[in-house]
């Protein structure tokens, strides 16, 4: 539906890049044939331990809370999705213990984002580095605003109150906007909030706020509450473009950020790990 | 293949436990019944946030070890397993970003086993205590005897001897087995290490020492690094009813524990959040 648009987009960001020099587009046709077999090269049987990160002080905390939504089949998806489906391999009855196999969809419920859902240059979530998982982590509240509109946006006067009230951005931080969203998953399709012309209406972050924390602040990466980085009635997805081609990770109807504190938790992603991963459900909790 | 055994296994153990008095057999079918609805009524939208769990200290740490493999194709499975599988919903080039949807059976790479994969009346993976996933992590090598013994099981001893060497287990701890099995999934059948009359061969827990960990330690669960809590050739997989009917979770076939020392780490379990989940894929770290 929206290909064609999103798809110039990434251009003009790989072209602000200069990604797009004398070969022009067709490295864009050239990367994305290159996909697999970078990711067939990369990923190994063992995992990508990483050491020397470097101390960080961790201190200590009072409380886990868990960010991420159970997946079911009644979780809103995006048009065109399809719900999760567990279908039962084993049972007690017929073999003395219970299993399932499991179908959904990468960006289903709590989820990531990697940079290759919209970067073909970008890192598959599977071969993320680790030291971005446990993360400092930031709060923005913008519920105020989206109980009333609900087109509200994160926008660069956020983080600078933010900011204001709790000093500079951590390095290496992830900043997480908080709508009240997940309120409306009681009625699952006031979460998704499709008008009749079939425009989505929920916040997101304003790409203007994107831009302010790629080029000026150390991030990992930016979560929402909602089911899209873009706010709903995004035509460009120019969010998704600017953090992910930036190398940066998204996190996607997170849970319980109403919870938190806004400065001084710690994030911890247990992205997903299957090979060629555009994203994939992740769990992910905040140690307060 | 097994079925009947294990089942005799896992009444024996609820019989241990005095479940199976006056009613005899008939509660583990009314269990197995009662299974779906009590997964359905628990599984709330919102995650379950878990506030209060008392002062943790974590100190620092200067490194994050990925214990997750990655999901492949080709990783091995139990025999009749069905292999992990991702085919494309979105592509750059007729969308504009990438995307896909993933088959896999819950039992599939590094994974955990929730109490309900051989506890009928157990919790499901979503609904574990996530306080339970941040713990001590005990590691416990046995990779000398399992260089000469595929048949290799970690014993009560092996317990004994990292306490004398370690001190006494910490409270709430996670002990993970090391066999060195890892440096074989080069070649997976050697991984499986199916013999030709159809028996597995590799290491795992003894049922003894299951039982020593159960009942006169505190753990919140155990892991190796194999594909079973059960050494290969268990006919009766005695170490996952005990652990798992203890309301304990495992975790197989982790990675990299060579790496990490054999006391003073912390494990984060980012285990699988679907609703009614016998256990999934799970992305587990160690802090060191």
């Amino acid at each position: 539906m929206c290909g064609p648009v999103v798809m110039a987009a990434v251009r003009s960001e790989m072209d602000r890049r200069g990604l797009f020099g004398a070969a022009g587009a067709a490295l864009l046709a050239g990367a994305i044939g290159a996909r697999s077999a970078r990711a067939t090269r990369q990923a190994t049987p063992v995992g990508g331990a990483v050491t020397g990160q470097g101390t960080v002080a961790l201190g200590s905390f009072t409380a886990i809370v868990d960010l991420s939504h159970t997946i079911t089949p009644g979780f809103p998806l995006f048009p065109g999705g399809t719900p999760f489906e567990l279908s039962s391999l084993q049972t007690y009855e017929a073999d003395g213990y219970y299993g399932n196999r499991i179908s959904v969809d990468e960006h289903t419920a709590t989820h990531m984002d990697a940079p290759a859902h919209f970067d073909p240059e970008g890192v598959t979530a599977d071969l993320l580095p680790v030291t971005g998982f446990v993360a400092p982590l930031a709060v923005v509240d913008i519920s105020g605003r989206a109980a009333t509109d609900d087109d509200a946006q994160l926008a660069p006067d956020d983080i600078l109150a933010w900011e204001a009230a709790n000093g500079p951005l951590p390095a290496g931080a992830f900043l997480a906007m908080f709508s009240g969203w997940e309120a409306r998953l009681a009625d699952p399709a006031t979460f998704l909030n499709q008008a009749e012309d079939g425009t989505l209406h929920f916040p997101g972050f304003h790409p203007d706020a994107t831009r302010l924390l790629v080029d000026e602040r150390d991030i990992v990466g930016i979560g929402v509450d909602t089911m899209s980085l873009d706010f709903g009635a995004s035509a460009d997805f120019a969010t998704h473009v600017t953090a992910l081609t930036a190398g940066k990770y998204g996190l996607e109807s997170l849970a319980n950020l109403g919870t938190l504190p806004a400065s001084g938790a710690t994030i911890i992603v247990g992205g997903p790990k299957h090979q060629s991963a555009s994203g994939g459900p992740a769990r992910v909790f905040a140690l307060v």
